[in-house]
């Protein structure tokens, strides 16, 4: 691998890949990310053609994408000519979900020349692997009934994760993610005793935004009542597995992976 | 059409039946109904036997299920014989989801002679007509989207209801019903102008739990920043027509029908 560059979104994930890797950080105005290092190229959405040279001068050739990154606004008065010209792919995109926004936005960095890295490949000792990973999985259908819906919206590009209890769904991720989800349940189901599930959507390109839980997942899903979380092995990220591994302990939450 | 009587959930459709149908009125313990009667029938969950007797002795020939049923709690110490002996049935089906559910239901009245009775039947005029029914539509693709996910999700009893703005999934209806996803999408995501799309689900049974909007429904969508309701013609209650087109009016919300 050349010289990395991490675009460092919100999360626990870009320090964790820092920690590993020797990298630049790109940190994106409008985006709260927390992580630092020795390299730190500033950048704004509205002005990729800058970026692109910046990344080019630092002498960086692989770019990894990590964290969350919630919209920030736009600014078109001070788009560059670059950004200008790539716009309508990106609005196109975007009309198609978030998925398709990404796909695109990794497209034109691999058109540049760069290397797109995924998380899992840096971090393989992240990814969740098939099997229990905490306590004992609730023997009830809810899970299932949670992978059936996930796995009928991943083609429209929609539902990273579900919460399913006593046969019935209780929650179904929409763009404000998986917390506002567990959220929502622990207002309106309070103590239903269900299980999230957290997959990727099918075709999901996991160099961008791969589904990821850390010990704040697994504290909401308890506040939440459920009494597990069953996630998709090889295709979620812990962050990191030590922390969410004590969390589930200490909420009594089961925590498991299946294929 | 014999002697009707209303099994009454809450919310406004039981009055607004009763209105135009001579017709007794069944009580559930547990759930709030606010309906009245010249006659009156208590029952309770836990005694199917006694409501189908009770039933009998009123002369009831014709059902009607109107209005939201929450589940209430269910006392497995006072069951009846008759409950006891359909229990394994009821339980089964629950674990199907809310649809499959209310057609067990109402599968066991028709076994006991009894005719079931959609509201759409009892007062066609509340039945949503297909065109403009408020204001203007919306030109955008949000529509399109959120009743693309529903039709994923019908065949698995899921899904009344979703919320697209910007080509982006904000909110998809699980047992906590339209409202609760209203309210997540208002505190989640708001001012997103975004557009409600409410249908049956695919193979639901009209007869039970025929969707339904009411004017708070208009004020939910109004408070969660959406500027247009999009219904399936045929298939959604209005409770009432003239209620729901005002309070589109005064929030400014356009409503309309597509098959």
């Amino acid at each position: 691998m050349g010289r990395l560059a991490i675009i460092a979104g919100t999360g626990a994930l870009p320090a964790l890949l820092a920690a590993r890797h020797p990298a630049a950080i790109v940190r994106l105005a409008g985006v709260e990310a927390t992580v630092s290092a020795a390299q730190v190229i500033e950048a704004r959405l509205e002005r990729f053609g800058a970026l692109f040279d910046d990344l080019r001068e630092a002498g960086v050739t692989d770019l990894c994408l990590a964290g969350a990154m919630r919209r920030a606004g736009f600014d078109r008065a001070s788009l560059d000519a670059r950004t200008a010209a790539l716009l309508p792919r990106v609005m196109a995109a975007q009309g198609q979900g978030d998925d398709a926004l990404l796909r695109e936005i990794v497209a034109i960095f691999e058109e540049e020349g760069f290397v797109m890295r995924g998380a899992h490949e840096l971090r393989p000792d992240l990814v969740a692997p098939e099997g229990v990973l905490a306590g004992k999985p609730p023997e009830t259908g809810d899970a299932a009934r949670a992978r059936a819906i996930l796995t009928a919206l991943g083609p429209l590009d929609v539902g990273q994760a579900a919460v399913a209890a006593q046969g019935q769904l209780l929650g179904i991720e929409t763009l404000q993610g998986t917390d506002a989800m567990l959220r929502f349940v622990a207002q309106t189901a309070p103590g239903s005793g269900g299980v999230l599930v957290k997959r990727a959507k099918a075709g999901q390109d996991l160099r961008v935004d791969m589904p990821a839980i850390g010990p704040d997942t697994v504290a909401l899903a308890a506040a939440a009542g459920l009494s597990g979380i069953e996630l998709e092995a090889g295709h979620v990220l812990l962050l990191d597995p030590d922390a969410v591994r004590a969390a589930c302990a200490a909420h009594a939450v089961a925590l498991w992976a299946v294929p």
